[in-house]
């Protein structure tokens, strides 16, 4: 098999071969297929797309390409989720907490930041001591144990999407559905888990701005899923402001621990309940929705679910005492107001721009090698249908350096609020894709 | 400027800037854009296609890459023609000549044979001595002083479409006619010419195989052209049957010369005389296309044209005996007879493949780096239209190898050539385009 007659056949709109992907696969990862026949079959790709088995093909065989975790030892269907990233996305700390403490395991692998988004790993790290890499036999003993781990990837995942992906974001065929579905599923795949729960952001804080896009990418996936034998589904939820009301790697963690004793923002519970209902009903502890949700109100009533989240942060090696006192983690120097300048409607808080100004003050990446500063952040006061009054207090911007250096970032954040005579807050559920 | 924004605006569909395009032709030439980036626009260019100005820009700033020739010293418009390459194509020989006997300069820069083409350079070099490397200034003094040359390029021309074009060739991206026009007319214009004649090859044994898509070509190259200030016009000639009725250098050669001494055959005859026609017009050396071939056979007939190809032999080094005697060009050892095995008219004989088995012999070019045997070629006796006997020899074989050895190459013949009880011959010129 010649890569140049692979590449003929999307350009000319085939539909290639299980063997043709494998030969692609094989070729990227033993590295005899040179880069530039790699980008010229992702352009391809790019403008002739994959049918759903292509898809299923790439992903499977991307998935091989590295380990994969085998967790058949522990009992039940381990149940994941996956969020496609946006800005104040803490919803994994307080939803696998929820969830495990009904007594589903919830083997998570999660991300790092980069850009506007936030990840989970460097959230969980803003607690002293928690270890975010552990081996893949601790792992399992812990979700058998305690019911949930939150982790970073073990071993070579995927290494053939590893070197895809740094290609497709060089070559400008990152934004390709069949591209993006196979890369997220061959990694998720690759974790072993039985069912997965995908939240797919929308809006201007989100990879995909528009519903439309929004909800191709959704059912790609779980095309994908089923495809392969995996129990899956997905909701289309808002990122057009940011979720819940904190942001920034030690505040989210504050937030994840309110929410779980009962104290969490609205829209944060929200999205955090739905989740979990629909990872309750893949996981077969329940027969409705009203009965999971239930369920899960219930962890969050009784302490439950609080219990999960100390008892893994405990088993992590982090400090638990977190869970009563929130000092123990990185504190800001100055916490500076940023009060509304007319009264009205508060009708727009662009949700990326909010992300870069809390990158920009040291909470996120501008790239991968940046450190970051567990400390700062924001904390939004106000969000997207509430009433303000002139003078008001809108935000309280956490920093470590004093007000006169942040002028910039206090711009960008007035540029990216608006307030008007009415608006109301948008739904946080679009969509579910079964 | 950086190069994943100018991947992106082709991409999506838009029209590149010159800047955008300079840029993206000096990071090719200087190596800082990597071939993963260039094969990737190179994608997206086959599939959003350039407008003619894209075109004309990519052709002057690849032209603009390297050296170029300047031959205002020679007095007069100079007139060259390119023809897109096909099987038994010895046109240019002959051209240069009856062209160059009326007055007109003809500084024709040629290229060699790749697979089932061969290259004016090779043939002419069937003639000992003939020097086809020669000086700029050598070059400029013989077109000023015998009206004609044929060399091969000199220095480092379009150094930029020489990296696209190994790309191109290796990423499933040569057949974009965009790309195609701009790479041929960045050398031509390279090369100094004030005016030139296209020769487009349409069917089996040519790149294009349709009508429309040598069409399409063939209005993308006098488009750059004229962009450019160039004087150009094309036409579209037959390729389903190898051109005149010898294959291979020295054969070649040898009709050439027939040729110019009144006996070439009626389709060669009838191409070399409507394009040298069309050079004769851009020359202004006529005001009719009647009263140019008028000319021109003129030049045939009173032996003024074989005075010029011989005076060109000797000016580049080569025994000028040849003109009297083909025996001083390497002679092929057997001659073998491929006689019909039916009667009836002639209705095929695939262009390509018959410049295969031309190539198989020897007489060609596998890959670059093969050496050739000049001796070797093919002999049609009948081409489409013709009546034959059973029995009766359709083409001689001229082979280094005795019979037995080429036994595969008879068979390829035979399956390419069709008998069946009527045909026509195909037209000669399908297409004027100026």
């Amino acid at each position: 098999m010649r890569m140049i007659d692979v590449i003929d056949h999307k350009r000319n709109g085939g539909e290639l071969t299980d063997e043709e992907i494998q030969f692609f696969v094989d070729g990227v990862v033993n590295g005899t297929i040179p880069d530039y026949q790699i980008s010229a079959l992702l352009m391809a790709i790019y403008f002739q797309n994959m049918t759903k088995e292509e898809r299923a093909s790439l992903t499977i065989k991307m998935m091989e390409s590295g380990e994969h975790l085998d967790l058949s030892e522990i009992p039940g269907i381990k149940v994941d989720k996956h969020s496609t990233g946006g800005v104040g996305d803490k919803v994994s700390l307080p939803l696998a907490a929820v969830v495990a403490a009904v007594g589903i395991p919830v083997p998570m692998i999660s991300g790092r930041g980069l850009g506007h988004t936030g990840g989970t790993l460097d959230k969980l790290e803003a607690i002293p001591g928690y270890q975010i890499e552990i081996s893949e036999k601790d792992f399992i003993s812990q979700v058998k144990d305690e019911k949930l781990a939150i982790i970073g990837a073990t071993g070579d995942i995927a290494p053939a999407d590893k070197k895809i992906y740094s290609l497709r974001d060089v070559t400008d065929t990152v934004d390709s559905i069949a591209l993006i579905a196979s890369s997220i599923m061959s990694k998720k795949i690759a974790s072993g888990t039985d069912a997965l729960v995908i939240d797919v952001k929308t809006g201007s804080g989100a990879f995909m701005k528009t519903l439309e896009d929004s909800t191709e990418l959704a059912e790609a996936l779980v095309d994908i899923g089923k495809g392969v034998g995996m129990k899956c589904m997905a909701l289309i939820s808002d990122m057009n402001q940011p979720l819940g009301n904190k942001i920034g790697n030690a505040l989210e963690i504050e937030e994840s621990i309110d929410l779980l004793k009962g104290k969490g923002p609205k829209d944060l519970v929200d999205l955090v309940l739905t989740l979990g209902s629909y990872m309750v009903l893949l996981g077969e502890k329940a027969k409705t929705f009203d009965e999971a949700k239930q369920m899960l109100e219930k962890t969050i009533a009784d302490g439950s679910a609080l219990d999960r989240f100390k008892a893994m942060i405990k088993a992590q090696g982090g400090d638990e005492r977190v869970i009563e006192d929130y000092t123990i983690m990185p504190q800001a120097k100055y916490k500076i107001e940023l009060p509304a300048k007319e009264a009205g409607v508060v009708a727009k808080i662009t949700a990326d721009e909010i992300g870069i100004a809390s990158m920009l003050l040291g909470g996120g990446r501008q790239k991968a090698s940046d450190k970051l500063d567990y400390a700062v952040g924001i904390e939004l006061h106000k969000k997207i249908g509430d009433a303000v009054q002139a003078g008001e207090s809108l935000m309280t911007i956490y920093a470590n350096q004093p007000e006169a250096e942040i002028e910039s970032i206090k711009d960008l954040i007035y540029q990216n609020v608006e307030i008007a005579e009415t608006a109301t807050a948008p739904k946080m559920i679009y969509k579910i894709i079964d």
